[in-house]
């Protein structure tokens, strides 16, 4: 991943301030529309049958977190992931926890009929999702990203780019590989930073549509080096979700793209 | 408005600490609590057709914000607004993104005929209320507050006073029009900012049941004033938002009062 | 309390870094994720019928708080509580508002079939879940600790350990009494910091079936201590929960242990 991608989609996405619909859960919805906002985005958070279908079509992306699912929001996820995948609006799936319950893994498998552009999930998440066995418990990771890597190549199946995130993220889009090295163990000691990643990188390929695995790579860059700049200023997990939400605000696109530490496998 | 006129609505509003039920949305419920809990109040988010009519007669004010409008909460805000309205409880209505859905309008159009004591909404929210064209594509608002006042005075139809939020706020009652200049930009780039200035006019109202526009207009210079406060101690919206509550905890009735900017037009 | 036991309670949380399942309210959820995370434990949010009695056996506690209720939550939290019995996984209930509305009453009383291992309160909700006259208006006590104490006694029928938080907090298992003496007023100006403590305990009776209320009173002086360092920190609120959840990150069983003002009754 060449500097001058990341530099031209960041440029595209704090130009553009894409619309980002989301459909995530309750945990996640203050954190995410914050992260949207301190980087320079709309969110909007919209999930009922009667007008998410209809409220997809205007925004740049979509963005389906399965956090806190429930019959009538799946109904609702399935309907506008199906609009969305028609109209070409590009939609990312984070599949949390989906190894934990039947439920959660009957769902992704429905959602996955509607073509992803991205899937983004931590090692454990990725490892369920493509049906093979994962040391997680819960909705953290118990497995390590190398162990997903197999798992990740397989998902571009159903999705065009699929993301690991752990200590060093991976990316793939089934031919070539990128690995980002970026981000701090803190960022996983606050609620949702995972989740609010998924709605940036929608953010990201809704702005740089022909360009998706550089948008999702910037995310990752993004993200990552805001994390590592909180981690500087803060005592602990309180003032560094403070300070993670100013770094967002303050990081440019020269200062995004000269420091990315990007890998190509 | 007389700057002893605040300071009566500030003084009463503190010295009330009016228990305030909102039925707000999934993004905004923690910000908006936050808010009236460091401004004084008390908060109470009951959304279920099953108590949210019995529990809004304990209340000093209701408070309805359509952002993650669904069906069922749409059956409990009506009914929980015709309590509101035949117990004399004074209502605000907060219609986010009116315009962005068909549902959406249709919904708050139910809900005017309840007859609010207060619409609060921004520019573009105000238009589509009103029926008129906006630029919104989203929750944030694509016009100015100078080409909603047409609208808001339409509006006056239905509620005894109209707000629409911007760089200037604009209040009207249908006779009288007041400017208020107060706040900043920091403001819209965190989330629920404007949801939780729906819940602190709840507050006002509830505590300043026979002065409705002076209860309006003190919570606009109080909420906008603490931001000011906010923005010369914050570095990005992360610490923007704690500095915000804290302002809001320490402002007293002097203060807001003596700097207030109010114009009567 | 032998600081001893509160040092063992506190290493066996931080040692095991309990999954605990949380059936909390829409404004708690995400403060209640960062508090667990904070203090090293694993936060999952799991609400729906078709994966809550599922999930739960996955965990090390539940919590049940039924701050914004309604029908199809209650149906899940009773089927959940009932396999969380079963199982011998133990549960905390935390009856918010239970005084303000019948539906609140009632709901409560059918979760009590199933046996809470722990209730946790504030004096007017123990009084009112007991059937005792309280003089709450809404979520915030309008009664004394003192004014409970009988209310917790008689509670101690359907649970093991009941709590009620205050100035002072009062435990009781039907048997002893302890009053553990920390905390400011501070934490009653951020919401959701009662319903965090409630997750909270859930940890730690996760990490120490064997010792409920050690675990228990462990839990109120660590949270009790933060909210004191928080505080000598802080501004205001918005500043107080930023401090509050890096002193939960920092404290450690020495300091906990070390510092604990807890009376045997």
């Amino acid at each position: 991943m060449h500097p001058q991608s990341i530099h031209s989609c960041f440029t595209s996405f704090r130009t553009q301030a894409p619309l980002v619909h989301n459909i995530t859960n309750f945990v996640a919805m203050s954190t995410a529309a914050n992260v949207l906002l301190a980087a320079g985005a709309s969110p909007a958070m919209v999930h009922a049958q009667t007008e998410a279908p209809e409220f997809v079509r205007l925004s740049h992306a979509l963005t389906i977190n399965i956090g806190t699912l429930s019959p009538d929001w799946l109904d609702s996820m399935l309907t506008t992931a199906q609009v969305a995948h028609e109209q070409n609006i590009p939609w990312v799936l984070d599949p949390v926890a989906v190894g934990a319950t039947a439920y959660r893994l009957q769902s992704c498998e429905r959602l996955l009929a509607f073509k992803p552009d991205v899937i983004r999930g931590n090692a454990s998440e990725i490892l369920a999702l493509a049906g093979m066995s994962s040391q997680s418990r819960g909705p953290d990771s118990g497995d390590t990203v190398e162990a997903a890597k197999f798992a990740a190549e397989a998902l571009t199946e159903h999705a065009k780019v699929v993301v690991v995130t752990g200590e060093v993220d991976w990316v793939t889009d089934g031919t070539q590989q990128w690995s980002v090295h970026h981000g701090v163990p803190m960022m996983t000691r606050v609620t949702a930073i995972g989740c609010a990643l998924t709605a940036l990188i929608g953010g990201f390929i809704g702005s740089n549509r022909d360009n998706l695995t550089g948008a999702v790579i910037s995310a990752l860059c993004y993200y990552g080096q805001a994390g590592e700049l909180a981690d500087k200023a803060a005592k602990g997990p309180g003032s560094f979700y403070v300070e993670f939400l100013d770094a967002l605000y303050h990081l440019d696109a020269d200062q995004v793209s000269n420091n990315a530490k990007v890998t190509i496998i």
